[in-house]
């Protein structure tokens, strides 16, 4: 099984060349768009994306990330081997937060052109070194036969959450199709901050005094409410409506959960 | 065979979730997408795209619905066996409109915990109960094991189409990408109130006499035309436009065919 | 394999129909969407997006592409035989610019009822025609068999490029998802046009000298570069920037290369 990850959106025949490739060397290949609609060229986001739906695959899944603005530059093309799996992609921290998750084995460079297409753009790595590369590694080619080892590979810039006398300082990680707000603020810190059920939260725009809920329906609709989301983190949701318009919230603000 | 509906959009990983789960039960599973852009909670919509779409899959197709805005409250999830197949989702009247169309057999609530993930989110459902299920049930689990009979279902709201003495009342029931405006009056009304070739109707923005076309190029390009959709249903289009934008319709407008 | 190339976009049920018609006729084809997002009606866009994807897929492809404007019209519905594949859909130019760069074998109508779904509609061939011929196709039967042979088939209109005395004359042919610029203007032009490694364009906006790079990150963020794209053409395109918002560019636009 090969999922995908990137920001290449669906107008485009891209992801479809992509999937091409891959079928072409490895025509039994299982193949799951995890998403095409990363924001252009957000790392973090991608990181973060992946990272979320990694666990709910198979053993042996075979995770292709792109989201690549250095294509074509010197940076480096990696499969990175786990303990339930494999990443492919490119080496600029897209895919280390999921990699790590599942305890990383080993590292090598894509450098073996045998396992690339014959003719290699400046520009579309995707196509020409990443899907055949998974495509390969389905068919059961070794990592070790792609490239070289490498030590170390480009670390995902991600803040961390700061512990305050008054309070956590996050941030937005994501917000969804919703408008659901995903901060990096964890269970913990929201249990320790609540009080009778209430927890007093800073964005940007406002303060807010919100109810920590376990479903979206406990408040009435269009009314603000708190929860742990599907991944474990301080969700900022609207029951039936769009948080983040209504609180002109967007990913990399910061968010302050108050004591 | 599995399909998926939902307003989950695709710009999040959770229809990518769905998936993992329902492959890592039965890795043979062919999953089609139905859409993931119903209006988000329109319930009444995603009850239209099923009841649409499901008629052409084959037999014994499992069809998973998830237009979901009462997630982890007491409303209960079901399994719907029909003559053709089986409807698992939230029992909110989404599956009904498909399901009754093709016979239902039973009802089940889906309460067995052996067919869930070991975790149950409040707030992802289609990833933690629905999706295995619809996995399970591919494997060969009888809907029996699922948990207890249930005599009655919610049932969607469906507005019915009133005759009046100068006409029939109606309303929209969709727009499509093309700006087809689809209502919920059949054939046999707009046969009825033909007049050489002709139909008038009242929209909320103004009265049209339009021509009653089999194919979309019978009229002039930008020019206005009536024909009944490959539903069943008056659709009002434009050939080669968007007839939704030109005349200001939405889903739920009332649309008058007058005698 | 079968892929599948529309112009339906997401949100309605129709690209689902289509899979399922397929799917019932021949439970073990493989679908891949190539991309159902081509501008509506723009039968030059989608022979562009179809004819840049269709090279990487494997031999025996079939592909079915469905823009079709004049749908429910006398225009003809075909089967296209190649030296690498088939193509299936309406005669009205958007199959032939891929089929040609195959080696067309032959051309048939679909004529033969027993290859269509029991009741055509007047709106939807993609679904009660092309799907299913698709299928049949798949599952071993002939071309022969669908109906007679047809000798000419409507040509893409597609704009040549000009070379007058100081430079090309082309277009622009599409702009991605990224808001990359792809004109119709070839590698051997461009080569002829540059100076020291710079290129002069005129836009209908403005007039720019770009560099000649190989890859996005060769100038600073959200600054105007020119490349080679991955298809073999000119491409405008601003480094992690959206190059058709700044200049105002939309395909069909006129753009000059100077000498």
């Amino acid at each position: 099984m090969i999922t995908l990850t990137t920001d290449f959106g669906l107008k485009d025949p891209y992801v479809a060349e992509m999937k091409a490739v891959i079928l072409s060397i490895c025509p039994n290949a299982v193949i799951v768009d995890i998403t095409h609609e990363v924001e252009k060229f957000n790392i973090r986001s991608g990181a973060f994306m992946l990272s979320s739906a990694v666990p709910y695959f198979p053993e042996n899944a075979i995770h292709v990330g792109v989201i690549d603005p250095g294509v074509g530059t010197r940076r480096r093309s990696v499969v990175i081997q786990t303990r339930r799996g494999f990443f492919i992609g490119p080496d600029n921290g897209l895919l280390v937060l999921a990699a790590e998750k599942q305890g990383i084995i080993c590292i090598r460079e894509l450098a073996n052109p045998r396992f690339m297409l014959p003719k290699i753009s400046y520009t579309f790595h995707a196509r020409d070194v990443f899907a055949p590369a998974a495509a390969h590694l389905t068919n059961g080619i070794k990592v070790e036969e792609f490239g070289p080892e490498i030590r170390k590979v480009v670390q995902p810039e991600f803040t961390k959450v700061i512990k305050r006398k008054d309070g956590w300082i996050g941030e937005i990680l994501h917000v969804d199709d919703f408008g659901n707000i995903v901060t990096n603020i964890n269970e913990e810190a929201v249990t320790q901050s609540c009080v009778k059920n209430f927890v007093s939260i800073e964005l940007p725009c406002c303060k807010l005094k919100l109810k920590l809920c376990r479903t979206y329906a406990e408040t009435k609709p269009q009314e603000p409410l708190i929860l742990i989301g599907s991944q474990g983190f301080l969700e900022i949701s609207l029951n039936q409506g769009n948080a983040a318009e209504t609180f002109k919230a967007k990913p990399g603000d910061k968010i302050k959960l108050l004591l």
